[in-house]
């Protein structure tokens, strides 16, 4: 079994911001928050997060995570030694491994983690550390190592010979001890050292031998600690999930400017075009052309859909319908099979059935409309009276006139027609004609007064 | 004379489709048509294109192709030699060389086809291949050669010693052959290989002396066997064309952000904002402004045109008009000279003469407009009465009132007036003000019922 | 003291335009403006610009430049010492230095031309040159010099054997000079060279010794000889803004796609999202959200405002408002504290109180809108008459109906509820519903005749 602490306790003055530094964002979901989901594999049998800076709100942040969380407080800041010291009244007799991780390194892979448990626990030595080779090592503490990948040393950069900088191998800060044994050597550190810091490093060599394990990708190992690095850790991230659906055959035609979500779930053959952001539980179907310019949120998206530069949330969107230029469909509404929503058209909580079209400047906000109903350009439902919402239901094959006004609570039958212009009060019933405008006249001769 | 074959026959199980690989699209053209397009310079004498994996649609998608094709069935996958001796019935007695070509490598440019044949035409060797040097060349089969160019081996990627290894010159699987030298040859290749295929390098080792042409440019040799190489390969063509129009005095302001069809035709002294995307038969004339965030697709933009945030498809737009943001004009759409057409309006074929304003979430559909015509805000042109559509014509100098509705048929004459809020239905002549709509009345010390 | 010359005399045949070259802008300033302005700090006691290819366009651009100009022609172009030789006459007796710039050298920090001149006054050697390791150096003069940083040689590329050439260390073309020393070596430049023309580096090999001073970043000292050449130049200076606002505790999400001009003011906590554009002088306040796909320009953005695939241009929009997507807020618009600005709208100079909402397809242009007033959707206010604008104002908590045209000028109380589909002519008191639409009829059996 294994144990993990996560290091959870600094500012992160870097970030300039009040919020601690491993509840940013990155993606969806904080920085700390991903460091949990990555050892979520590894079944823990205890997750402990030390926190210390503005812990009230790490704790508030991590309070619905669905698996239990120890948190210890580290009241001072005096270092990585000092943090996991103040583990030991809490894991007392523990008999398990314990797996050190950083709030603020996101990257790491869950397959990567299990490599490194299992490589610790083949070895059998008291500690194991997670180095990488990084291609500008800079301001990290070099890994040498003998050919059995054991430990010889961990020189920190600023006190390595040129010839050592050339190393690029570094320490990645990830650790897995024995508990037992680190239990025994923590007391033991001091602050010897330029910080006047408790460091981990001292506990690692103070236990012989140790596992030097290699991440095959650098990358995994990039830590946080300003916006600079937050975003270009968006990019890995991002690469890798576009990567993986274009391996699972998504075309993507301009990866760089698209971002998607790791909770979006694609099918082969659909293509995003560029400029395409697709967020949370978001799933798009088999040959659904998405983009350029799209935003689509937390919906789900049918076969052979097309939307162009258009915004979709919270929404459903059956196959073969054509979406955009900009739409925007929200608030639960369910656009059926083979419809047309077009330019400057806002659905809300709206169900719509097959072969309907909203398909210039309208507003269908809770309302119920059938199938093949028509709905003119410029025609608004009026679903709110100033207090209450209320709904517009349309039945199949009804069209609408240009420029009406559907006054809620309001239904509308089965193959009726409105005149354009119309402002639509009272019910209406099936076949019927509905009409509610002014009779045109005309004034020959008429000039603005300012011309003539 | 040259005849050409190009290797179509795969599926591309990489691509995880069911689309045959060289029917994916590159921009606008499939793999396969861009390789064909590539030696139209060369003139070929035949043109073989070698099918297998769904050929019915290879044939299909090609049957319109503006240049005689015979297709040669490769009923089983074996190997490129094998698909080569699928010829041999085809061209018996052929006098010609044989310039055999992958269909899923389009990024060869012509000038490089046609330097490669007459490098080998200048040799006179039976047989030559193209190479190139890759900076990263992993799973290529590495090209030796001597001072005088002439092949030593092609030595298999797997097959290398680690210096062997460290040779970046690759073989671009790119041929040129005398025929009949390789028609002698073809039947004694063997499967005596790892994959049990039959090898077309067979038959250059089985010739001699065998010519080596390298190609300067290592981007042209790109295969694509995954979406992400169908994305890289974008990449490398979108530079080259966008690297094209900047040498030609086109200002793009961050050209990874754009994408440029190789159809479109821009003047000097355009500028092409961040995020906009040309193409189909698009021209931009100079002293134009397209984006940020635009889309004009198959339409002509005349000159000291801005285009913001808006989708132009299928129509012109004369000089100096400002379009957007979020306008969509489409359809056959033909807009004056000086016109100004806002936010949220649609156009769809409708003619405008000059100085005509469509500002403001209008939409003119299947209509005329004069000279100087003002359409307030909010006007919808009612084209389709749910089973025709009508049009539309307003004479110049007319000024349309804010939210009308124009019934069409309609004809309005010139410096006619209507009022905001009108629905017109019947033609008004020159110089009238038309009026339809009720007489406001007040209910004074009214509230919303729920409030008091 | 020191007087600075800029060479703005070439045509740069290669940007293929008519604009002289040092007249193309980079962001929102010309090349030749960003040169003056790099200066600013050094306090110039003269400021010489060299003017050739139409001279009356660079200083017509310049007739407004907040820092006296002199402008010298060169009526000839015959090289950069023919280009100084042109200040004779107009230096005469000058006892300061003489710092020469490039006007297509626009990357220039400040602070590096300000170390330059220091390090040229501390070394009190008649000329200064100043150098930079460019990783591709092909095509310039490299420079080499003696452990003591002083100019040995400057060898033309066309000039260096290969060993020469993997020299890095090239010229950048920004000189220091004692004028009184230059001025003495200056006609005594040749044309003995293959361009036949008068070069600089030659007054530079008549004085000695000669300091070498190296810029520790070589993208300052690129220059623009062509559109591609400006784009490049374009995203380094975009990458310092957004390094900058990054280390100042700004979230840009995808750095990449977002363009910043160097006279936005941003705060800390602010979020940009891909493919948003922020010109001008526009300011975004702690909190807020701007994009994916929006543009912001000359505008001020209070604290936790959100802009979702918008426009804002010259306006302000106060805390906790929501805009978008797709609003377009414009021409000195003001939108209170918490408002909704919804999908479809189109504010121009528009005031609105606190907690308003214009949530979908309305048009509010010339308007005073009180607090929690509700615009209700399609609405439209008519503030031209076809020749003058008229304005309309809405007082507290009036709600105002779907699809209404309000017909300024017009004032509207506090309390007043409009019909839906009114178009309101005629002022309304406090307290009032106002209803101008007309009754419903109903056709029963009624259908399209064409379908009968």
């Amino acid at each position: 079994m294994v144990a993990v602490a996560i290091l959870a306790a600094g500012r992160g003055t870097r970030m300039k911001s009040d919020l601690p530094k491993v509840l940013h964002p990155l993606g969806q979901r904080s920085l700390v928050q991903r460091v949990l989901d990555s050892v979520a594999g590894l079944k823990p049998s205890r997750r402990l997060v030390i926190v210390g800076y503005r812990s009230d709100r790490v704790r508030e942040a991590l309070a619905e995570y669905p698996a239990a969380l120890e948190f210890v407080e580290q009241t001072e800041q005096l270092g990585t030694g000092h943090a996991i010291q103040q583990l030991l009244p809490h894991l007392e007799g523990l008999d398990d491994d314990l797996l050190i991780l950083n709030g603020d390194v996101p990257l790491l892979r869950p397959e990567t983690l299990e490599l490194f448990l299992n490589t610790h626990r083949e070895k059998g030595n008291p500690a194991s550390i997670l180095a990488a080779h990084l291609p500008t090592p800079k301001g990290y503490g070099r890994v040498f190592c003998d050919s059995q990948q054991n430990l010889q040393a961990i020189i920190e950069d600023r006190d390595c010979t040129p010839q050592q900088r050339q190393n690029h191998r570094v320490n990645a800060g990830v650790y897995c001890f024995r508990w037992k044994d680190l239990a025994e050597v923590l007391p033991k550190l001091s602050t010897n050292n330029d910080q006047k810091e408790y460091y981990l490093t001292e506990a690692v060599n103070l236990l012989s031998p140790v596992t030097v394990f290699d991440a095959d990708d650098y990358q995994e190992i990039l830590g946080i600690n300003d916006r600079k690095q937050l975003a270009e850790s968006y990019t890995v991230l991002q690469t890798r999930i576009k990567d993986d659906w274009m391996a699972q055959g998504v075309t993507i035609v301009d990866p760089q400017s698209v971002t998607i979500d790791d909770s979006v779930l694609l099918h082969a053959n659909v293509v995003i075009e560029p400029q395409t952001h697709l967020r949370g539980k978001t799933t798009i179907q088999a040959g659904s052309r998405i983009g350029p310019g799209s935003l689509v949120e937390n919906s789900t998206i049918g076969e052979n859909v097309t939307v162009l530069f258009s915004v979709v949330s919270d929404s459903v969107v059956r196959p073969e319908t054509r979406v955009g230029p900009y739409a925007h469909i929200r608030g639960q509404a369910e656009v059926g099979a083979g419809c047309r929503i077009g330019n400057f058209v806002e659905l809300k909580n709206a169900q719509l059935g097959e072969k309907t079209n909203v398909a210039h400047l309208s507003y269908v906000g809770d309302a119920t409309l059938g199938d093949r109903v028509n709905i003119g350009a410029g025609t608004i439902t009026v679903n709110y009276d100033g207090v209450n919402k209320h709904r517009t239901t349309i039945g199949d094959r009804s069209k609408i006139g240009s420029n009406n006004t559907l006054v809620a609570p309001l239904t509308i039958g089965e193959d009726v027609t409105t005149a354009a212009g119309s402002t639509i009060t009272e019910d209406v019933p099936n076949d019927c004609l509905a009409i509610a405008r002014s009779r045109q006249t005309v004034k020959p001769g008429w000039r603005p007064k300012e011309k003539l």
